[in-house]
C-alpha cells in the first residue's frame, strides 16, 4: 500500500476520534466479519461472483488489516517476511510442488 | 507492501505450483480461515495475547489477500482508494465522529 | 439434540468451572473460529472432504451454540421458528424457487 | 431441536427446491458467513448487544448446521456426542478446571 493510500486511512480513523473502538481485539472481529462478506459473494458459486463486489469487500479486509498493523505498530514487510520464511521451511519445494496439502501430511 | 515482499510471496506460489489452487473462492475461503485463526489469538480475553502469534496469522491473512489481488489482477491502492472514498461519504465526519454505529444507524 | 447430550454439554463446562469464560461474545467468536475449521474440511476441494474431520468440526460448532443459547437462556426452537417465520416471507416459494438469490434480489 | 422444526426447516428447502445448492462445502461456507454475522453483533462491544438480533443470527447458524447434518445424513447426537468423548479425554478436569489454556498447553 503505498504511503498516500495509509495517510487516508489513518486521516479517516482520526478525524472521526475511531481510535479508541480500534482495539487488536476489536479489529480481529472485524477483519473476519469483512472476510465472511469476502466470502459471501463466493455462497452460491465458485465461478460466477459480482466483482466490484469482491473488490468492496476485499478493499474492507485490508482496511482492517491496516487498522491493526498501526494498532499494534507492526511493519506489513516485516511481519510478512517472517511468516514467509516460516512457510518456505514449512512447505519444501520438492515436496509441495502441485500439493494442496497442509504441512504435517506431506 | 513492498515490491521485493510481493515478488517474494509470487515467487513461492509458482515454485510450489500452487497457482492452480488459487481461485478466487478458494482465496477468499483462505482469508476467512486465516483471520479466525488470528481472531483465535483474542478468543478468552480481550486485552492478553501472544503478539509473535498475532503476527504470525495477520500475515497469512495478508498473504492471501495479496494471492487473490494477483488472481484477480487488482490493484491494492485502487480499490483501498475506491472503497475509502465510499467509506467517508457513508460516514461523515459530523455524524459519525465518536460513534462505533453503523452507518445506516447513524 | 437430547436432553441427555445436552445435559453432558452442561456438565462438561460446570466440571472445568468454565462459564465464567463462556460470556455471549466469546461463545459467538469461538463458533465463527470453529465454524472456519469446518471451512478448512473444503479449503482446496469442494468435493473431495475427510467425513470424520466435518463431522467434528461441525460439532465443535453445535456445541458452542447450544453454551450460547444457555448463557442467553434461549429456546433453540423458539428463535428458530421465530427466523423461519422471517425467512419464510422474505423468499416466498414463487420467487424464490430454484434460484440462489438474496432476497433483496429476487 | 423438535423434530416438527427440523421438519419445517426441511419444507422450507424443498419446497423452494433449495437442494440443489446445499452442496456440503455451500454449507460450510454459509455456516461461517452466518457465524461472522452473529459476531458483528459483538464487534465494538462485548457487553452491549441487540439481543433480537443475536437471536436471529444465532438461529441462522443452527439452520445452516441442520441443513449440514441433513446433506451428510448425520445424527446431531451421535457426532456431538463423540466430540464430547474426545473433549473430555483432552481437557482433564484436574487439568482443566478454571483455565482457558488450549489442550496443549495445559
Amino acid at each position: 500500500m503505498k504511503q498516500e493510500t495509509i495517510d487516508r486511512i489513518r486521516k479517516f480513523v482520526s478525524d472521526r476520534d475511531w481510535d479508541q473502538f480500534h482495539s487488536p481485539s476489536n479489529m480481529a472481529k472485524s477483519i473476519v466479519i469483512e472476510a465472511a462478506e469476502l466470502l459471501e459473494c463466493f455462497q452460491w458459486s465458485e465461478e460466477e461472483y459480482d466483482l466490484q463486489h469482491v473488490k468492496e469487500e476485499l478493499a474492507d479486509v485490508l482496511v482492517y488489516c491496516r487498522n491493526l498493523l498501526d494498532k499494534l505498530e507492526l511493519d506489513e514487510d516485516e511481519i510478512v517476511n517472517m511468516k514467509m520464511t516460516q512457510n518456505e521451511a514449512k512447505y519444501p519445494v520438492e515436496k509441495a510442488k502441485g500439493k494442496s496439502d497442509k504441512y504435517d501430511q506431506l
